[in-house]
């Protein structure tokens, strides 16, 4: 499973999304030697990323190698794929998976990046690929994983999840090298739930962080985080040791301490007094954690769990509660004994 | 257990020891009315505190009450005291236990503050408790509580432990307030090793932070750090989930993270090139990891528990491994499955 195997497989590998972290993984997949075809919707977009090897707007210090092409056209990028990246955020996966639907192989293995939960239906996104695709082959990729960081060879350790081991364990072949370390699992929902649930404690924890509420504070935020998200995982049939490994608690920890992560940059600017639109637009990228917590917070009432920071973030973003208030509610109240996950 | 309870409570509380958790920490119990006594050895430094209200040396912004007295004579600080913390570091446990063992007053409840083990002995510090004052009553607190961000007023959350829950009960209620929640537990196995063992995990990471591995690496390498203190703890007849509560998680996410932690600084400054003398000289402070990794080093041994985290910052700190080999073995070895605690 040495990265010295890899240039063995043949087959062509497409990323279907051009973001940064669809450009970072198609980068990491052609180092590994492989044929990598980036769809990059916007044709403009895919015809500097072709003509300069760079993308013109995210990650733009990464240098594309000759074995990486971008096309517009989502056919094209299909066709003959072995493999397929789905690396558009997740209210955009079912979308994409459509339009994909007729031209990519049935055979094909699919790895999703994004880490959410579909709004409109509640779904975690395995069941919403096998809803547009039966019988596919599903992976999800998951962990402690800034773009940023990895573009530029940082070392970085992740999980990729599957029901079928043998398709994990493909992933981990394709991706794997010593400054990406790839680690198998077959718990599906706990890597997906902790991918999406660390989003919305990471709003809770930049809204903390932008009252000024310390170290201290934060970090006792993201510890009822991480009990909160492994409560409901369990009650969802994820095994909780997944919540404590890097798809939960690292992923929690790269979240809500690095100024990279976008979910908690949004927490900020609603923090510091924006509101929900406002924040979006200054951010300018995409911030699951607003759609998760809408998606967790009904999850949590249809599955009978207390997840009192999701709610919080939920009544912040789209109730217009303060967030003074909530930091106070969830940092200020009377103790009892030690909340733990079950 | 409100705080409005706390006045009616009459008896003299002795904080030995006036570094910078003890002084918040007797801050902390004087706001709540009760009196306080604080020992400092140094004769000086005491009669600074008592002229000024404040330590000369930390904490520098806090004005202590009227009900704080300061005294240099451990005899004094001892007399007709109820309560006790211990505030002096782990090292020196037990010398403070034999000095106090004659003037304490037997029935006196103890709060230990230190974060670590005993390193001559590797015992835990209620081992040495128990073997100085057999029969003491004794309470361990720990979680992330930075003595800067807790004089600030900013909101903490912290774990007291003890085997006798009504004595857990009662430092919580001469503790607790709004900004400062102690929930209580009755694993003090648990909550004394996550305390100990994070201090070592923060030392690897403030390494990992000196060579710019980014927030990918260092939080795949905390939590690979959490599976290690889990199961160590677990071994030792803890209960894992204290792990993943405020004790462990979330004091290892504390100390990390932040800026303000020692053992962080001191890995920082090992990380950098310096060796152990060197950085402890710049340092100025205690910090504990560093005796901790040798205890922890033994216990893992002769527990029989893979701790490579704890072993490696042994390896660089006392038999000359250059950190940066220790962590090309850390965070790119060849993956496997996750490894979970257990």
């Amino acid at each position: 499973m040495g990265s010295g195997e890899k240039n063995e497989r043949t087959g062509r590998v497409s990323v279907l999304g051009a973001g940064s972290w669809g450009t970072a993984v198609a980068d990491l997949i052609a180092r590994g030697g492989l044929e990598v075809t980036i769809w990059c919707r916007d044709p403009e977009g895919a015809r500097r990323m072709n003509s300069s090897g760079r993308n013109p707007r995210y990650l733009t210090e990464v240098l594309l190698g000759s074995n990486v092409t971008v096309t517009h056209h989502l056919e094209e990028a299909l066709e003959g794929a072995e493999l397929i990246v789905s690396a558009v955020p997740a209210q955009a996966v079912r979308e994409l998976l459509k339009a994909s639907s007729s031209a990519a192989p049935p055979s094909a293995r699919w790895l999703n990046l994004a880490k959410g939960i579909e709004i409109s239906t509640g779904k975690l996104l395995h069941q919403v690929f096998e809803e547009q695709l039966p019988g596919v082959s599903y992976s999800i990729l998951s962990g402690p994983s800034h773009a940023e960081e990895v573009a530029r060879g940082l070392p970085t350790a992740v999980v990729v999840a599957s029901s079928r081991p043998e398709d994990a364990r493909l992933w981990q072949e394709v991706l794997n090298s010593s400054r990406f370390r790839v680690y198998a699992s077959s718990d599906v929902v706990g890597v997906e739930l902790g991918g999406a649930v660390k989003n919305v404690i990471a709003i809770a924890c930049g809204m903390a962080r932008a009252m000024r509420m310390g170290d201290n504070g934060i970090s006792a935020l993201a510890t009822r985080g991480l009990a909160e998200m492994t409560r409901l995982a369990s009650r969802m049939g994820a095994d909780p040791l997944t919540l404590s490994g890097l798809a939960g608690v690292g992923d929690l920890m790269a979240t809500c301490f690095s100024m990279n992560s976008r979910n908690l940059k949004l927490g900020m600017l609603v923090g510091s007094g924006k509101d929900l639109q406002e924040a979006r637009q200054e951010l300018g990228q995409v911030a699951e954690g607003a759609f998760t917590a809408q998606a967790i917070r009904n999850h949590a009432r249809s599955w009978g769990v207390e997840m009192p920071i999701c709610e919080g973030v939920y009544r912040v973003l789209f109730e217009g509660e303060l967030p003074r208030r909530l930091m106070e509610e969830l940092l200020c109240r009377e103790p009892k004994m030690e909340i733990y996950p079950g």
